[in-house]
C-alpha cells in the first residue's frame, strides 16, 4: 500500500522548488499540485514529531512569534487531501485539520482552481470596503456561495473575517435589536448620545448574552465574555458580568440514561428560564453551540434545543446559534441544529472554520435602524467568499454532507467495540457524522494517546480537559477510517501492555 | 489627455468577460490586468453617482445584505492605479481608497503577481491554524513582509485580520502582562480559577485601557469601549467602565498659536498623568493614534507624544500606538511615530489597513507567561502577509514615502492658498505626508462638497463632523494632484456661486 505514495512523493526528482529570494524556497509551476496524490497510509521519517527540521524551523520562528503552542511545523506543498506532510518528510493522516477548519482536504483541486482564477488575483488585488464600495458582482457571489446553503428560514448574511468576529457582530446586532423595541421609535435621546461616549448608561446600556458553562465562542472581548471552556482561556482579561446556564453533562451510553438524561436537560432549560425572567442585567440573547466543541464535545439531544427555543421565544430573547466548528457538513447535515426540528428557525446562524470564510445568517429584522451602525471597514473578504463558493460547489456536487453521515456512522460502529475492549482508556463513544469523540480517564493519558498516535502517522487533537475529538474533513473515506482504526488498536495495545501489563 | 483611458478601455472589442455560472461574469485571461493603464483625467458616464447600474445592483444585493452606507458598487476589473472605476463606466481619481487601505494602487502589478503566484494557491488552499501547525517557512514569509518594516525597538510580530482584531489581542497582551507583574511570579491561585469561569474579579480583573476623546480603534467590544469617535459608533452596545483623556484640540493655524496650543497639550497630559494615577479601575495600557483619523484628523505635536510616552513610562502604564490609519508610509515615514523622536519606543504598534493583513509589533517582554492564552485558531492568514511583503517591496522599491512627503507638500503648498481664498468653505489645512485634511464650516457644506468632486471624477471621504480627509494610495503624483486641483477650484466655485452669489 505503501508504494502509490512513495510513487507520488518521491523519484524521479521532480524539481518542485527553486531557492529564491532571501534563500528560501518557492515552488516553481503550479500544475504539480494537482498531480500530488494522497498516500494509501502514513509514512513516518522521524521517530519523534516535531522531528529535526519542525525544531530548527521553530527555533527560527520563535525569535519572531510565540511557538509554544506549536505542535509541528506543515509543508503545505506536499500535503494533500487527507494527509497533512510536515518539514521533517512525515505524511500523516490528519483528523484534527487546523482545528476543525480544512473542509475539502489539503490543496483541494476546487480550490486551487479558484486560487489561481482571475476573479480572485483581483480580489486580493483590490480588497474593498465592502460596505461602501462593493463590487458590482458581490451579490451574485454571495448567492453562489454563502447564500446557497443558508439555514431554513434565514434570508441574509452578514460577513466577518473569522469565528469570533462573526460572533461579536451578531452580538451587536442583538443589542442593537434589544435597544429598538426598548427605545419604541423613539429617536436617540440626548442623554443616550452623551452617556454612550463615556461607556456609561442608559448609551452603554447593561444588558447581556447568556452562554452556556463549557461553551466556546471566540477569544476578542465580548466572545470571549459568552465563552466558559477553561480558564487559561480567559484569566486576566476583563469580562462583561453576563450570565452563564448550565449545559447538560449526559451520561453515556444514552440509552441507559434515558431518564436521568431527560431529567438533567429538563433542570438546565429551567435555569435558562430563571435567567431570563431574574437576570439583574437583561439578556437580549442566548448564544449555544449544537455540540459544545472546545468544552470538551457537550452533546444535547433535539428536544433539549427544542425547549431553549421555546424559552426564547416566550421571554421575548433572541436565540444566536454558533455553528462555527459544528457548521459546514461535519454533524451529517449542512448545520447541525438541521437536526433538531425547530418550529421556528433561530434568529442569527453563525459560521467560520470549515467555511473557510465568516459571518452570520440572520433574517430582515435583525438590520438595525440606521446605517454605518453595525459595520467596519473590511466586512469580510470578497477572496474568501470565492474560496466559500469553492467549498460549497464540491461539498454539494460530490455530496460530501452524505458522506460524512455514512462514514461517521461506520466511524460509531468500530469504536463502540473499543470502548468496551479498552474502557480503560476509551469511554463515552459519541458523535453526529463525523463529529466524533471519546473521552480518556485522565489528561495524562490523553496526551500520551495523542502522541502516540503522531507517531503512527495519526494526527488528532483533543478537547475539554480528557476528550479525544475527530474533526476529519468531509471527504474523510471508510478507507482512511480503516488505516485509523489499525493504529489506534495498535496504539491502544501499547498503552495496555504498558500501563496494565 | 483623455486619449489613453479611451484607447486602454475601449475598442477594439479585447472580450475581456465571458458569461459563466450564474448568468454572471467571470474574466477570462488574466494579461489584461497588467496592461490595464491608468487614465490621464477622470471619465465620467453619468450625471449621477450612483449612476443605474450601481442602482440596479444595489437593488439586486439589497436582498442580502444592508447596502444604506453603499457609496457606489464599484468595478475593480477596471479600476487601475490611483483610478476606481464604477458599475456605470465612471473612472475616478481614488483619494479615499476603500476607507484608507489601498497602498500601492488598483491592480497593482506588484501584488496581481503575488495573488498568482503557486505560494498564494498553497495558501489559499491550506488556511493554517498557524499557533499550531505553521508552514515551515512562515519565519521566512514574516521576515520578508511585517519585520522588514518592523518600527525602531520592536523584535517580533502578533499576526491578526483586521485592525480591530489588532487592538483587542494588543488589550490582551496588555492585561496578561500587568497581572503577570501584579502576580509577581505565583501561580494562578483557585479564587482566580474559579471566579473567571463566572467573569468575577479576581479571575476577570477591573482593568481598563486608556484612550483619547475622539479616538478611534476599532468596533468590536473590546475595541469598541476604546473607540469615542462617534455616538453612533457606540450606542446600544455594553461597554467595558474604562477612562479616557481629552486629545489636544490645537488652534489653525499652528504658527498663529503656539503659546495655546502648547497650553492646551500640556493640559491634555496633566490629565492623563492624573488619571493614570487616581482612576479607581487600574489602567494597564493607552492607546492613541499619531493622528485621529475616524475623529476628524486631529493632530498633535511630537513634543505631546513625547510627554505621553514619558508619563506612561513613570506610571509603569504601556504604551500602544495605534497605526491602523497612519502606517504603512501615508504620513511620510513608514510608521508616523517616527515622526516623534522617541526616547523608548512604544511598547506596541498596531497595524493593518494599508498593510493588506494585521497584527501587532511588540517586544519579548509581552509574551505571556504561558502558551494557549493569547491564542486563536487562525491567527493572521499567510496569504495577506504574502500581499504584505509584495506591498512592502514595492513601498521600498519605489521609495513611495519618500514620494509621499514631496508629493504631501506640493498638496498641502498649493490646499493652503486655496484655504485663503475660499476660506467659507476651507479651513485648517493640516496633514503630514499626504495624510491631509481641511476642515468645512458644517456637516452640510461637507456633503455637498463630496458629492459635486465625485460627479466631477473625484472619490473622496470625509472624517469627524465636519472634516474633510485626504488618503489617496502612496503611488499619488503631483499629476494627480493637479487633477484635483483643477476640479476641486471648478467645485469651490460653484459652491461660491450657489450660497454667497
Amino acid at each position: 500500500m505503501f508504494r502509490t505514495f512513495a510513487r507520488a512523493a518521491g523519484a524521479p526528482p521532480r524539481r518542485l522548488f527553486v531557492g529564491s529570494r532571501g534563500g528560501g524556497m518557492r515552488i516553481v509551476g503550479a500544475r504539480f499540485l494537482s498531480q500530488l496524490q494522497e498516500p494509501k497510509e502514513p509514512h513516518m521519517a522521524t521517530s519523534e514529531v516535531p522531528g529535526p527540521e519542525s525544531q530548527a524551523a521553530l527555533q527560527r520562528l520563535s525569535q519572531l512569534q510565540d511557538t509554544r503552542a506549536v505542535i509541528f511545523t506543515a509543508d503545505y506543498n506536499k500535503s494533500v487531501g487527507n494527509y497533512i506532510a510536515d518539514a521533517d518528510g512525515n505524511m500523516m493522516l490528519d483528523m484534527y485539520c487546523q482545528i476543525a477548519s480544512i473542509p475539502v482536504g489539503y490543496n483541494s483541486e476546487g480550490i486551487l482552481r479558484a486560487a489561481k482564477s482571475d476573479q480572485m488575483a483581483v480580489a486580493l488585488a483590490n480588497r474593498p470596503a465592502l460596505g461602501v464600495f462593493p463590487p458590482a458582482d458581490w451579490a451574485q457571489l454571495l448567492e453562489e456561495s454563502f447564500m446557497r446553503v443558508k439555514p431554513p428560514g434565514m434570508d441574509m448574511v452578514f460577513t466577518a473575517t473569522h469565528g469570533s468576529d462573526a460572533n461579536e457582530i451578531a452580538y451587536k446586532a442583538a443589542f442593537m435589536h434589544y435597544a429598538l423595541k426598548k427605545r419604541g421609535g423613539r429617536a436617540f435621546s440626548q442623554a443616550e448620545m452623551t452617556t454612550v461616549m463615556d461607556n456609561a448608561p442608559p448609551g452603554s446600556p447593561d444588558v447581556a448574552i447568556l452562554s452556556f458553562s463549557l461553551g466556546f465562542h471566540g477569544r476578542t472581548f465580548g466572545a470571549l465574555s459568552t465563552t466558559r471552556s477553561k480558564a487559561v482561556h480567559k484569566l486576566d482579561i476583563p469580562a462583561f458580568t453576563w450570565p452563564r446556564a448550565p449545559f447538560p453533562q449526559l451520561q453515556y451510553p444514552l440509552d441507559k440514561h434515558v431518564k436521568e438524561n431527560a431529567e438533567e436537560e429538563r433542570k438546565c432549560l429551567a435555569e435558562v428560564a430563571r435567567i431570563l425572567k431574574t437576570n439583574a442585567v437583561p439578556v437580549a440573547a442566548v448564544i449555544v453551540e449544537p455540540i459544545q466543541s472546545e468544552g470538551g464535545d457537550r452533546h444535547a439531544s433535539a428536544e433539549f434545543f427544542r425547549g431553549l427555543r421555546r424559552i426564547t421565544e416566550e421571554n421575548d430573547v433572541l436565540l444566536i446559534v454558533d455553528e462555527v466548528q459544528t457548521g459546514c457538513g461535519a454533524t451529517g447535515t449542512f448545520w447541525a441544529h438541521e437536526q433538531w426540528g425547530l418550529a421556528t428557525p433561530p434568529d442569527m446562524v453563525t459560521f467560520s472554520k470549515k467555511m473557510q470564510a465568516a459571518g452570520f445568517y440572520h433574517t430582515r429584522k435583525l438590520v438595525p435602524d440606521q446605517p454605518y451602525r453595525n459595520f467596519n471597514t473590511w466586512m469580510g473578504d470578497p477572496a474568501r467568499a470565492i474560496v466559500a463558493r469553492a467549498i460549497v460547489d464540491e461539498v454539494l456536487e460530490k455530496r460530501l454532507v452524505e458522506q460524512v453521515r455514512e462514514v461517521g456512522a461506520y466511524l460509531v460502529s468500530h469504536l463502540e467495540p473499543l470502548g468496551v475492549r479498552y474502557h480503560r482508556i476509551v469511554r463515552n463513544v459519541r458523535g453526529q457524522g463525523t463529529f466524533v469523540a471519546f473521552d480518556c480517564p485522565s489528561t495524562e493519558l490523553r496526551t500520551e494517546l495523542l502522541d502516540l498516535m503522531r507517531r503512527e502517522g495519526v494526527n488528532m487533537g483533543g478537547s475539554g480537559d480528557v476528550t479525544v475529538r475527530f474533526r476529519p474533513m468531509l471527504t474523510l473515506t471508510k478507507a482512511h477510517v480503516n488505516v485509523f482504526l489499525a493504529r489506534f488498536q495498535s496504539v491502544l495495545n501499547k498503552m495496555y501492555q504498558k500501563h496494565w501489563p
